[in-house]
């Protein structure tokens, strides 16, 4: 989903439904078409949920199992945690489309005269902030993801290590994914000072994201025995 | 999704209805269970049909724009192939549960006597032949919609470079997602030079997409005017 632009296209909002609810079908049929939501902040969302799951996956086929006894407690506490980024993830896709909307409903505010002009700016200013901030916590939550990656590659059932580097891959896409939409929205945000500071934040997380990114892979890499 | 081994798990299968007709929290959940599919295979599958599904919302969003005009043909000729990739993708998820099972139902073959082993593991080499070239099959629909991204984030719609970018990532990461899998399963196939064949196709998909991404991603960072 890109920032809304003053622009003469129509934008029909047409979600009644909550992506969660929507068929996989109904969701790639939504994104595809001439609609501004959901768009690649839901697909960010979206992508690192299912990263979420492919750890809780992994982890399920350890838990119980004899060979494993040993790092259960530590992997019913992972569980925890991958399970609550799977659910905040979806509902945050339902997130991206709300300040969406806000951003869209700004620019439609009437501009006629110096005082709408000015609470125009003002709202739009500040919906512009909550569509960068959204973005931000589903980049943040794909971060907590990739950090999972590493112990459960590294100590989890062998036989889904596979998953657990593809939930790497994919938490990682999606949180580049989402920075883009922190990107773009920055961008337009005239507060120096937050722009700033959110952007040092974004910088932060990339470096940490870089990081959880090698360990990952090279956890992940040693278990397979086979290059990623 | 792992390939198969030898194992004394009970691995309960429950697909009863195809991906596209799954909702987000069903598939969610399936993927999150202790069930081998869907997994990882299907994940990457689906991720990549959400990215080709971005494409197509640019391409949507750029034809019939007057400032457009110029390029209406090569992007309808976009469309027709992000069209195709995204439902070619989401029908491979139902595939790499099929060729999934096809394993596993090796896996439970009787291996009593000579005879009985002989015949599991020309089943089993068969049936792993397939788990490869399945989830190759998603990555090379992944490089192409990679490919796609170059074009349509130069020349798309300016206002949906972002949702182009995010296609990019995701492409990116569904194509060595599924690489995953064809590593494993090439892992276990004892035809020397079948691996030989399959591992210089993906040495040379990997040498492509590489050149691809750095393409598109330099495509639709000039194009958004921020780092991505």
């Amino acid at each position: 989903m890109t920032t809304a632009q003053p622009t003469t296209e129509i934008i029909v909002e047409t979600n009644v439904e909550t992506t969660a609810a929507m068929t996989l079908r109904t969701f790639s049929d939504a994104l595809a078409t001439r609609q501004s939501t959901p768009g690649g902040g839901g697909a960010a969302a979206v992508t690192g949920s299912q990263a979420a799951a492919l750890i809780s996956m992994v982890i399920n086929f350890t838990l119980g199992n004899k060979k494993y006894t040993a790092i259960e407690t530590e992997m019913q506490a992972w569980l925890t945690q991958s399970e609550a980024l799977r659910n905040e993830l979806l509902a945050l896709a339902d997130r991206d489309v709300e300040v969406f909307n806000a951003v869209s409903a700004c620019y439609a505010m009437p501009k006629a005269s110096d005082v709408e002009k000015a609470a125009r700016t003002a709202a739009l200013q500040h919906a512009l902030k909550a569509a960068a901030e959204v973005p931000f916590t589903i980049a943040e939550k794909c971060l907590a993801v990739l950090h999972l990656a590493t112990p459960v590659g590294q100590k989890g059932n062998a036989n889904l290590v596979s998953d657990a580097g593809v939930a790497m891959y994919l938490a990682n896409a999606a949180l580049y994914s989402a920075l883009i939409n922190v990107n773009i929205n920055l961008k337009f945000i005239k507060d120096a000072a937050y722009v700033a500071t959110w952007s040092a934040k974004r910088d932060a997380r990339l470096a940490e994201a870089a990081t959880a990114y090698s360990a990952a892979r090279s956890a992940c890499a040693t278990t397979l025995g086979v290059d990623l």
